[in-house]
């Protein structure tokens, strides 16, 4: 996207190819590998906003930009398990295209670009493929269901394609494990992608004032992605929470869009992650509003950056998730029983599950093309758990080195779970009363980190470009109070001509 | 949306309910007002990014919008045609929703908010519903083509619907009817759309620096419209042209995303637009790079300039449409003409349609909740022009009170249809083989205004807040340059730690 962000080399998906035939060719089932196998894929296409004429701008869909980096919509891909021969299809466009759409590219030039052996048109699909299954040749095709979303993924289809043995039962759980762990090449753009977020979430504790619009940060946010990084989609939905939204796991939807008025004193919890060339990030930074923590706010705010350090620590290939996520959760009660907000034995507040009321949400998940990866319940791996907060892990799996996930343990007050938790007396007699009611309308902190699973530890995949302790951040926003920020809502009227 | 945006009244909605009351109550069917009989709309629901469970930021269906004002997804709403009892249904949360949406809002709290007689749970639909139609009843649903994406509008239907009796013939044209002609209370918010998107026009320009990437340009004017305006969507994609790019009509896709480098003595053309409360507005600047017009800019400009400020004055009710685009074509051939480009007589290239060579897309369109707003091509009206150029209107309409649309001659200088045209003889001997061959790879030029038709005229909502001639728009960017304004490329390395 320029000379400031990152070029990012064909190769990455030619390797991402030949990863998915080493699993294929290894594959119990023979079909997976008989002559004339070929995978075959069908690529994202455009969406307009129901029945309007009005595009989304286009998002390839992630199993095929993983194999192919195709940034157009309406493709289809094919690759020969064997021999590794790999062939694009394009949609044959009309001259008229060219005055509404740019210039028409020809199949050479998109063979050059995208570095495959053919490209070819989709009307010609029957016969190119029939040349390479030959005459008993199996189309492998993608059928799956999402265990995040519930979703099915969406499988190559034509006119034609009745005249083919196909196979749907193999090739997900493959080409998902693969996408489970990133190569070299795709640790580069996932580091950028972090880093862009990084420097954006520093520009928003820069600009931050009380009473602008929790909106007007995430508009900053995007700018910085956007204008400095080349990242023209948001990984996700942006959460800008302040005050009390920042104990709304998931604010910032159209039914609470950010639009509440930050005020000095607030806690802020601001959840945003840039994608760049697909690959996502996904960044939680809390602070004071107005750049100084009470010392209500220290507390909670250490209690959960010890949690997230303690995971730091700890994590490694052949560690459990599950245990991380035990981990976080015993560490942060730990710190609260320092604080006196919780009371009692450690070991017994984890029996009764106590973590689960100040943390519903799991510690965090696979991170890739998707910001919640897929492969997390792949046959084969630990089932998802049963308990609060644990039950909401998107993977239980041990960890092995190339998976990148988030760590994001958090601390809430939300009244419903308090007043469930207090209405529950295995739980109750953990809650020191006064403490827990001086927090309600608290929000909450949650402090959340991309990182890679090294062979010996893990990496940081900001690079440390977050400021993390109560230290660094509360210098960071000096730093930024010097400057002179237009806080719009005081002047707005003379801008807009109204 | 903020104390410096606008707040919009819930009233909006009970009018256009009313407005389409009227309109059925005067229908020649007597289905569309006879006893019991009910308009049922369904909202949008929550879409992801194919099969993983990314959320796109929800968007409100333009028709239930425009009846309703409702936010949030997987809605029902319900009119009674007779008494004007407008009943709406909304999903039941579970309680665990308040933990990762935030609080649940109570029926009644709904009520409250979007001024509606009732709102029920949608498990109680069908028991509503029976209440408010009796035995005997119908309910209207919506079916109809969107004439711009040939798509079909989204029909409500539900569980239990098929013991109603059901029309889907009468609901459609009458509410696209309806949409046309715009209140004063959403062309207050029209205004505020379009004076937003001005007011990041005016930024952009001030901001621009040969040498940027076009996409730098787009994070501008998105920041702008959200920042200050509070506006969370754009109206469409935004094209952001500059040089050749500037003759691709819908350029700024995913297949060329706005990534070119801003060169010095490029011609820019930007066409960008936010959306406020799903209004939206449609706005193109065209304008060079460095602040400075060269002598041929200034001809193409100013050709396009003069077809603008021609059909602004000709504006008003009782005039076609397609009448306004031939005035269009005429004054800008004529300055074309005056500049040495084209020769000969007028008449006779418009017997010719020269003027689509140049400019190969309609004058304008409707504009409202939907950018290319509906019921351009409803039945009893001019159906759509055969000719090129013409057929590209998107509606034929004669125009009325009320009605908004933009206004955006351009002239561009595309290959294929100058190569085209001076390969056939009756179009060739206008053209100026020396003048056509200088402006080749110019780009183009596009000037595009949002107007409300007047009794006697026409009304620019930007209230002349965008600089249009050659001097205003010089002015403005010679003011701009005196900023220091960041251009990224030169130290993106250190700002992302890179």
């Amino acid at each position: 996207m320029g000379e400031h962000t990152l070029r990012v080399p064909m190769t990455l998906h030619a390797e991402n190819r030949e990863r998915l035939r080493t699993r294929l060719q290894a594959h119990s089932n023979a079909v997976a590998h008989a002559p004339g196998t070929v995978v075959l894929l069908q690529g994202g296409d455009d969406t307009t906003r129901y029945s309007a004429d009005a595009e989304h701008v286009f998002h390839q869909e992630t199993y095929f930009h993983w194999a192919f980096g195709v940034l157009e919509p309406g493709w289809y891909g094919a690759i020969d398990v064997n021999t590794g021969r790999t062939v694009l299809f394009c949609p044959r466009l009309p001259e008229e295209y060219a005055t509404w759409m740019g210039n028409i590219v020809t199949p050479d030039q998109y063979r050059a670009r995208y570095q495959v052996d053919e490209v070819r048109y989709i009307d010609e699909i029957s016969d190119v493929l029939r040349g390479m299954t030959g005459e008993n040749g199996t189309l492998l095709t993608l059928r799956g269901i999402n265990t995040d979303s519930g979703k099915t993924t969406l499988e190559a289809g034509f006119d034609g394609i009745g005249r083919f043995q196909v196979n749907n039962a193999i090739l997900h759980d493959e080409m998902a494990e693969c996408r489970v762990h990133k190569t070299k090449a795709e640790l580069d753009v996932l580091r950028f992608a972090a880093r862009v977020s990084a420097a954006a979430h520093r520009a928003v504790m820069c600009k931050i004032r009380p009473g602008m619009k929790e909106y007007q940060l995430e508009a900053i946010f995007q700018h910085h992605t956007y204008y400095h990084g080349g990242c023209r989609h948001q990984a996700y939905t942006n959460i800008c929470g302040s005050g009390c939204n920042a104990a709304i796991l998931h604010y910032g939807h159209a039914g609470a869009p950010n639009a509440r008025t930050v005020g000095d004193g607030d806690i802020c919890l601001f959840d945003m992650g840039a994608e760049y060339y697909c690959y996502t990030s996904d960044i939680t930074c809390s602070f004071p509003a107005n750049g100084k923590f009470t010392s209500d706010q220290k507390i909670i705010y250490n209690a959960v950056l010890a949690a997230s350090r303690a995971v730091m620590a700890a994590v490694r290939p052949g560690v459990s998730w599950v245990e991380m996520h035990r981990l976080a959760y015993r560490t942060m009660l730990a710190a609260l029983k320092e604080a006196g907000i919780v009371t009692g034995d450690l070991d017994d507040m984890m029996k009764v599950n106590l973590g689960a009321v100040f943390q519903p949400h799991g510690l965090g998940h696979l991170l890739g093309l998707d910001v919640h990866d897929v492969g997390g319940y792949l046959e084969g791996n630990p089932s998802r758990p049963l308990r609060a907060g644990f039950r909401s892990l998107r993977t239980a799996r041990t960890l092995e080195e190339g998976m990148v996930l988030t760590i994001e343990p958090g601390c809430y007050f939300i009244d419903h779970l308090l007043n469930q938790a207090l209405a529950n007396p295995e739980q109750a007699r953990f809650l020191v009363p006064n403490a827990i009611e001086r927090f309600r309308g608290f929000g909450g902190v949650r402090i959340e980190d991309d990182i890679v699973v090294t062979a010996d530890g893990m990496e940081d995949l900001s690079g440390g470009t977050i400021p993390r302790t109560v230290e660094e951040i509360e210098s960071l926003m000096a730093e930024g109070q010097q400057e002179d920020v237009f806080v719009p809502q005081l002047h707005a009227e003379q801008k807009l001509g109204h």
